[in-house]
């Protein structure tokens, strides 16, 4: 963060050292707590007594009442509180097909800004079967137990066509935050963006890098959002996407297939340095550069030119470059570079809020409304070229998005309870307070034990 | 606790009251704390840039070490310390098939014991699934992100089938707890109870009365410990079970009929009361009383006879009915008479054991060894005829139970760690200590509220 605000130039050596600093430390950190999630009591022990209440024999009335009512699950377990991090661990960060175990690390990692900025018991369950069916006949069986789902690290296309089935299948939010968390902080930035260089980002054209997960979803969102679909163009390794190219078809990917069939109004064919003539936003997500955008291309760009440069850990053209090139905005992937745009500010409000209303679904709409707030926020402290996203430190963002995501839900239809704005803010805020506070206090009292210092750690 | 000391007898009205009190306390409790367990971090989180080390780009690290040895997941995660607590909700408590929704409130209770009594991380996995077969393959694909899993409350007898096959299927522990655990404590209470009426156990006779999952295990258990198969006699509701009654087939139940050919040597027929008859120690897992169990039956049992009547919330006899009768011990399931026989004695001790060892499976020699510990505890103290087992409150009878678990896991060769006795004990304090200090000071912080007034509670 520190970083963020100073001007000099650091060296590529510099950035590279500090880009594997975390890698080196994450082992020895991951060995040393022998994990990073508990699951504790939220509830009175006064004494083993009290086990006749919370267990048998007492525990049987509040079974007879669910039993009865199915739905007050919600409201005498921690079921509106608890969502399953599931993973097969197909597409674990950029790893690839890594297996279950491996993915473990991410998924608790997940469940810790769950819950550390979000307040949501989250819990990681890795699954030893990559077949879509199983995963989503998994998902139903397992939904007595979650407030929701969140779908993580899944390869594509099967990850379409396990949320759909899913989102059809369960009454509870199914949520790919690789696809729509990804797209609600993109969407977040390019509103910001777009006030900045004071272009209408509805009449503007904006390129995506990369058809992955990320990248097909944010088309539908944008679409959805109200970008014409003539004015979005794809890109993949092989060029632009444009409607009659032989290699996309429906029967591999429909959802890209889809996408391609309704973007690129201009018919633009070429190789990928077509895709970025004249438009006015790029947002790649794509693979990792520092070379994979050039600074030629860039400088084809319209005037006042957004770039979104998200590959990790080394975004697709390094930030400085972009800027030489003509870029006026340009954020990464990375906490140490302005403008972060990070996953990590967009599932834990979100969920937070479908969570208070026990919705039924995340629509895309509650993602742009979860967008625009992340957006307000930040306009509302002041933004710059340089600052256009809230940051994670900035707590209280998240029950403000918990706040409009919740509204949108009651307003269409699928929450469960309505509470009013002030309501669901109050509810949200202790909540988020409350993990932080908890997690502080065992901290404080030698309960989580303080790290040992880098120099043990890297020994 | 109070009332086990006290002699003078209380009223059945008043025993009536007291038995409802935690029934009717329950649900105003469950829905105050709105669900019992939540899950937060048990790493240190000293500002978001921390995340770099336990999320993305630092957490590939230690994914990649998992990927190349999938068991390092046992070191690098959570993941030697988490428990599934599966049902499907076919037989919860007494109130028989009442379904996943209606289980959780059961299965977050065992959570929340799980981790007050042991230091474990149980999560509750209720199942929108009845077919044996899709809960074996449910429990083996979430087997990745589990140390064990603990079935719970599955009706019989599917519930062996999915233990044999998920034992077989899986490497890590499986358990059901209403089969072995409460095996495992009866054996205990019954070591102790032979030792006070100076009977050889293994020479005795001893009746089982109900042939449910637990009468089912504990007859197992019971022959593996060394009495003999001929000197225990299983009875049900329609009388003694003996090798040629036909409504007992293999294909309705083959370990009902397995334990029927092996058991009753003298070829005893009749009603319960043949049950009775001269036999030495009689254990009730069967309905709730107070007058399943006659007291002219009880009179003709032999000397220093021992009757653990365990059915919940009126157990099969009151004790005084069977003390009058001429019982010398009597042990019900209730926490307000002498003598608790408890699950909650055995679970949270013996899966300590076997995660701090980060064991394969769990034998039924493991679930003897926790027997025999639990019993030379309460032996060390001091026992008599209204104190045979030790009780929850007294916290070190767990990790003692853990360390006679470990070390039998580790000398039968299916341990993946091998600690010595001194370390095992220490970890297994440290571990449970933890977990009931961190939740004393959420509760002293106010970050785990204090309970509402009974009047209020009760309005």
């Amino acid at each position: 963060m520190e970083t963020a605000k100073k001007e000099a130039k650091p060296t590529v050596d510099e950035l590279l050292a500090k880009a594997k600093k975390p890698a080196q430390l994450s082992p020895p950190m991951h060995k040393f707590y022998e994990g990073k999630m508990q699951v504790i009591p939220k509830c009175a022990i006064r004494s083993v007594d009290d086990f006749a209440i919370w267990y048998t024999p007492g525990v049987a009335a509040p079974c007879k009442i669910i039993q009865a009512d199915p739905d007050k699950s919600f409201e005498l377990t921690n079921r509106w509180n608890y969502v399953a991090v599931v993973s097969d661990g197909t597409r674990v960060l950029g790893l690839g097909d890594i297996g279950p175990e491996a993915a473990l690390p991410v998924m608790e990692g997940k469940a810790l800004i769950f819950k550390y900025l979000g307040g949501v018991d989250a819990f990681p369950i890795c699954l030893r079967t990559k077949d879509p069916d199983e995963i989503v006949r998994i998902c139903k069986a397992i939904e007595p137990s979650f407030g929701g789902i969140n779908l993580e690290d899944i390869e594509k296309p099967k990850c379409f066509h396990i949320l759909e089935n899913a989102r059809e299948q369960l009454n509870i939010p199914v949520w790919h935050d690789d696809q729509q968390g990804t797209a609600t902080v993109i969407l977040a930035g390019l509103i910001n963006a777009f006030k900045i260089v004071g272009k209408k980002p509805r009449e503007s054209i904006i390129t995506l890098i990369g058809s992955g997960a990320a990248n097909i979803r944010t088309a539908y969102v944008l679409m959805k959002w109200g970008v014409k679909p003539g004015n979005i163009i794809l890109a993949d390794s092989k060029g632009v996407v444009y409607k009659d190219r032989k290699d996309i078809t429906k029967e591999d990917d429909p959802w890209k297939y889809d996408v391609t069939q309704k973007t690129n109004g201009e018919g633009r064919t070429g190789d990928i340095s077509e895709a970025f003539k004249g438009v006015d936003a790029v947002v790649a997500a794509s693979k990792p550069g520092p070379n994979t955008i050039k600074k030629e291309w860039i400088k084809t760009m319209a005037q006042n030119s957004i770039i979104f440069a998200c590959a990790n850990p080394i975004p697709e053209i390094w930030p400085w470059d972009a800027e030489e090139a003509g870029a006026r905005i340009v954020a990464t992937g990375r906490s140490d570079f302005p403008n972060q745009v990070n996953n990590s500010l967009g599932f834990p409000g979100i969920f937070r809020g479908v969570l208070d209303v026990k919705a039924k679904t995340i629509t895309d709409d509650m993602c742009i409304s979860a967008a625009q707030e992340l957006a307000s926020f930040a306009e509302e402290r002041g933004i710059n070229e340089k600052d256009i996203l809230p940051r994670m430190d900035e707590w209280e963002v998240f029950p403000r998005e918990a706040v409009a995501c919740a509204l949108k839900s009651i307003e269409q239809g699928v929450a469960r309870v309505k509470l009013s704005r002030d309501e669901l803010y109050e509810r949200a805020s202790a909540i988020i307070q409350n993990a932080r506070q908890s997690t502080e206090l065992l901290m404080k009292h030698g309960l989580i034990k303080p790290p040992p210092s880098e120099d043990i750690l890297l020994r």
